[in-house]
């Protein structure tokens, strides 16, 4: 079959790979209908050291079941499925806690012993655990909804969920990356009042407007805060969720997080440390959030899709087959795409 | 009167200054009956640059009402009154939500306009929001108990509340300081199955038996950390409270705490940032905690006081006079005593 492999920073190659099999009798194999890039997967794209061996690449994708291990109950042949961004038992105790990255035997996909996503079909371990089966069929014009409960619109569920978002909460969602924006869905969602989207790209904070953000702020650093401080009465927001992952972003949510407020990041931290100072202390500012255990939130996000009252596959700005993946990398590394859908 | 002033690192000094009076109708002015010398009041005794203007010092007491502005409402003449270790109006938005320590009216004891609780006596400001009236008398043996609810059981109870300690938490307390012994109390208090105590005092971690811990952990960095994951199974406490305020502290706390489970601060922060990384994002840690509004805990933590449940007050290990006071800070720095009470 064919696959997308990272060989470093840039370097994005579509080969051919051997076809995945049942190796333990925990597996499925799935043969992937739709995938997509994500937003972390530029963090390589854009640092990775360059290697002779490719990994594999790509954590999102649904697809049909293929073929079956001897052990694998709750799925046939043939089911349409969604995986979470991370495999899972889905019955350790970190799983049964709803904390299924921490599971006791999971992992993350692609690497040099995985499948990733962006490939024709993966070889999914711990499949009954892993994969959710979606009551549609393979042409359902939701797909791209759908996929998005692989990773991005969880994330953004995540992240307003740990922020302790709900009715009548104010919220600063800052970065209007596809997270952010799911973010935004998800705020609005759980019954929040006030979303203030940070963003300065309009085509995207206009999309953050229609999933339900009631302010943009489109200025950055400390004109960026000022802003917020303005439109909260200077006291910032109960909540607010970090969508970016650098350390000006960090920075920015605890200047406009109110005190005694909540910072939830979901943004795959490119910083060490946060500050933690006598300042903070005093504020008491609490900072939560992490890598979103999405298996945890599927069941609960799905009927929304289904019947058409959410649709973050609108994120999907771009769609491209294989060949085009690439290219695709380029186009959202450049925010010429904010997310990119691919059919393989 | 007398009070207690500070001029430097190590210059602790007891001088006469003025008796306050009502400068504002929202004043009162209290007579104080017992005081104590705070953990925290030995960051400034450490370090403090020298000044030739003393600032006073002390934030915590309990003392008898001798003078009342015309607006404050709530309080006579000779009542008997614990003050929380910030005073606050107790209405404002922030009040409402019980973070008084964020009031929009409020401040801090002592420096260069305020009297200190180290003293023979304190003007207060918004008196009727700040003072909590104490069902005794002034010869009650439930004095130091009592007093306790100014900071040192609030600041335990805080941390522990935030940390989200409840029946059948296991907890991680950091610290065998009277913050610390005082965090178990409010752990055992509040229904925690099992507390482990990081202690290296064993006077200090008997008494953190007593109050309620179950495992005490004596060893220091890598090894306590090594002895906190034996104790757990190799996965840390769902709840850590931090209750030193050192970088070493923090650092072990995310060492012991359980992946998606929560630490929280209540120790004066010395450091400026803490462990942020895509480490500590993986595993769903949250960072909470903070100065504590004690003004928001008296009346739920005195009952339990007043019938006698719980003895918070063991912590005094020595009570001083004024003059006694610049021998108790060098006392409790030594570590020769856990925490000293003030009878001026």
């Amino acid at each position: 079959m064919r696959a997308t492999l990272i060989y470093g920073a840039g370097d994005i190659r579509i080969e051919e790979v051997p076809d995945p099999t049942i190796q333990q009798p925990t597996d499925a194999v799935v043969r992937v209908v739709q995938s997509c890039i994500c937003g972390s997967d530029l963090w390589p794209y854009g640092s990775k050291e360059p290697s002779p061996t490719g990994a594999r690449i790509g954590h999102e994708f649904l697809g049909v079941v293929e073929e079956l291990g001897s052990e694998v109950t709750g799925l046939r042949r043939g089911d349409l499925v969604v995986a979470p961004f991370v495999w899972s038992d889905n019955t350790c105790e970190f799983c049964q806690e709803g904390l299924q990255t921490s599971c006791l035997h999971g992992g993350s996909w692609g690497g040099t012993e995985l499948d990733g996503g962006q490939g024709e079909a993966v070889r999914v371990p711990q499949a009954s655990g892993t994969l959710v089966k979606l009551p549609v069929s393979e042409d359902s014009a939701l797909l791209p909804s759908l996929l998005t409960l692989s990773d991005v619109f969880s994330t953004g569920h995540h992240c307003a969920v740990t922020a302790g978002v709900n009715a009548g909460t104010d919220v600063t969602v800052i970065g209007d990356g596809a997270v952010g924006l799911m973010a935004v869905m998800a705020a609005k969602r759980l019954g929040a009042e006030r979303i203030i989207l940070m963003g300065r790209h309009k085509d995207r904070t206009d999309l953050g407007r229609e999933f339900g953000a009631s302010d943009v702020v489109a200025e950055r650093g400390a004109e960026g805060i000022e802003r917020v401080r303005e439109l909260t009465g200077g006291r910032g927001t109960r909540t607010v969720l970090e969508c970016v992952g650098l350390r000006p972003a960090i920075e920015t949510a605890y200047a406009v997080v109110r005190d005694g407020g909540t910072i939830s990041r979901v943004g795959a931290p490119q910083y060490g440390e946060v500050p933690a100072d006598f300042g903070t202390f005093l504020r008491n500012v609490t900072l939560t959030g992490g890598v979103a255990p999405a298996r945890a939130y599927i069941e609960e996000l799905l009927p929304d899709v289904l019947d058409g009252t959410l649709q973050p596959g609108k994120v999907f700005t771009d769609t491209v087959d294989l060949d085009g993946v690439p290219a695709g990398y380029e186009a959202m590394k450049d925010r010429k795409a904010l997310k990119v859908l691919v059919k393989p």
